[in-house]
């Protein structure tokens, strides 16, 4: 990753560095922001994307905002912070993370100006924004970390993974999920081989992935969602490694749309299956998958894709496009997180590890 | 399909008609041919595509042959004939169907000069050649429509089926297997929705299904091949089916790529999957799927995939395809052919159904 993560701040310049996930791979490029506005915006064009990396990126732009502010005392600074978290929530205004880093900063401040030790001083405020969101940055880091330390523990030397849709450094501050759980494994010294899902309909799998594991120089092959089955029947898969959106009680994973047909085909080998996600992504106030909505998304991700310039489906031709689908848990191996490894029966494990793990 | 077969003789031309299948569906263009080399060369091109296709068009290749013969004896026609078949023969030399389509007519000529009634006139021999190509393609448009009607017996008013690859109307002469059932089912004035696995890595779904379902005003949407499981798991399909490669006696199989991660889906749903075969494609002398060899083709067929003109995946990235996938007998709720449908258990109900077919 030439040495950066996803979103970072540069101290030297004292600004927001960005690598344009839209360019990827065919171009590297560091995209760099110090004005709020202008990353609000690249937030919207989605040259980020991935929860905990948008979170982080809205939460240094407020430490842009206050960079930014021409206030003199607090109260200005104050009202300066709560204008830029408006303009970057708006960004996109779905996200939950960007909601919720934002909300930390804002409370952060608010708790720090309480504290009998806060400084008035506005310099001083604006250190503390930017140390929060630096830390919000590197919490997120130590918690791939500790993910990627215990599914490594799972990877076996000389293991074939299939890995689905991208869950990498791109898709987190750094690290990411089910792919930090690769690279882990593979700074460990345990030789491994990855064959990469495309991912339709947007490919990030042959887009992302596939960029990431030359970064880490992981030897790796891309395949056709379609043949994954394939491999795994003819003996060549030890593990499926992916990330998920979210988790239900019961241990139900919605994750990236082709994640159940593939769960499928790895229960039906005998492959282990191995979600990777942070225990913030379980929902226990959901008993089951089928409480999780599926977005749809737009038709033209299925119907863009070109063969030598050109489209390849009728111009006249409709498409459905779910987002998502869930795995039952039956088919769920055991679940990864930054505190451990969750096995069945998910139903009586998930809920205490989840409770145990907050305290 | 503009009221043509994919492969035709015209008969006030005289000459060979085929639907350029590597323009669709930007384009319907139609080929024509008065040379045997030149159709030999469209084979080799891919103009054509699909086992019977290929044969018939091979087939009409010998009428052209012998039409363009200048031989004045019998003898000469024969030498002029032996040597168009060897053309034939060479430009796509794997093909089963183009060889035995082939000797077909080579075989027809020498029984018929053997016969008593036989003329030595080369007229009466040219129109023979022609007849005998003639009879290879309305055997496989009849051999189709058999099918579709023993499998539109199984699709009901109303059903949303998914369907994988082409196998329409394009593969063959006409009509084709599942998609013919479903074209069947259509003209008997039921109402289907189909959802077309766009079938990576080649696409003949989003791009040959797609357009032949427009022919027949038939409703339905493209689907990324991940997303199949999804529309299974949430109730939305009430059948699945797929052509087939080759099936084994104990009823194993081999389809496009992604017929088993699919397959695997509609029995977790306990959806019909139903593969449409003519009975030459089940080979009694193979016991099980794990005989069947898969091909892996040009892994550019998916990296070449584009969005906006641009290349997907890193230009260094490697990448893996088989062509073919074997699905278990167990999931195959019924196999359907032009002699009626056959139930599991398939390893003793198969070979005394294909035995029994060809008596």
């Amino acid at each position: 990753m030439a040495n950066m993560r996803t979103v970072e701040w540069d101290y030297a310049r004292q600004q927001v560095r960005l690598i344009d996930q839209r360019r990827l791979p065919g171009e590297f490029l560091v995209a760099t922001y110090d004005d709020y506005r202008h990353l609000a915006e690249a937030i919207r064009a989605m040259v980020v994307r991935g929860a905990p990396a948008i979170g982080a990126t809205a939460a240094f732009g407020l430490a842009l905002a206050a960079q930014q502010s021409l206030a003199t005392d607090v109260a200005g600074l104050l009202a300066d912070l709560r204008r830029a978290a408006q303009v970057l929530q708006a960004s996109r205004p779905t996200a939950v993370n960007l909601g919720w880093a934002i909300q930390r900063v804002l409370q952060a401040v608010d708790a720090y100006l309480a504290g009998s030790l806060a400084s008035r001083d506005v310099g001083d405020l604006r250190t503390f924004v930017l140390g929060e969101a630096q830390r919000i940055a590197d919490q997120d880091v130590i918690l791939n970390q500790r993910m990627a330390l215990h599914g490594a523990a799972l990877v076996q030397d000389g293991d074939t993974i299939i890995h689905h849709c991208n869950t990498g450094a791109l898709a987190t501050v750094d690290w990411g999920t089910a792919l930090g759980v690769i690279r882990m494994a593979h700074e460990q010294g345990k030789r491994l081989h990855v064959l990469v899902d495309e991912t339709r309909p947007r490919l990030q799998g042959a887009r992302l992935t596939a960029w990431e594991l030359e970064q880490y120089a992981i030897p790796y092959e891309i395949i056709s969602d379609n043949a994954a089955g394939y491999f795994l029947r003819s003996g060549q898969v030890q593990k499926v490694l992916v990330g998920a959106d979210r988790v239900a009680a019961n241990g139900d994973v919605a994750n990236k749309i082709g994640t159940y047909m593939l769960a499928l085909a790895a229960a039906d080998n005998g492959v282990p299956f191995y979600p990777v996600v942070p225990t913030s992504t379980i929902d226990l106030s959901l008993s089951g998958g089928e409480q999780i909505p599926i977005e749809e998304r737009d038709p033209q991700e299925i119907l863009a894709i070109q063969v030598d310039g050109e489209r390849v489906a009728p111009l006249t031709a409709a498409a459905r496009n779910p987002a998502f689908d869930v795995t039952p848990c039956r088919l769920v191996t055991a679940i990864v997180t930054e505190h451990g490894v969750v096995y069945p029966p998910f139903e009586h494990n998930l809920p205490g590890f989840v409770r145990s793990s907050l305290k």
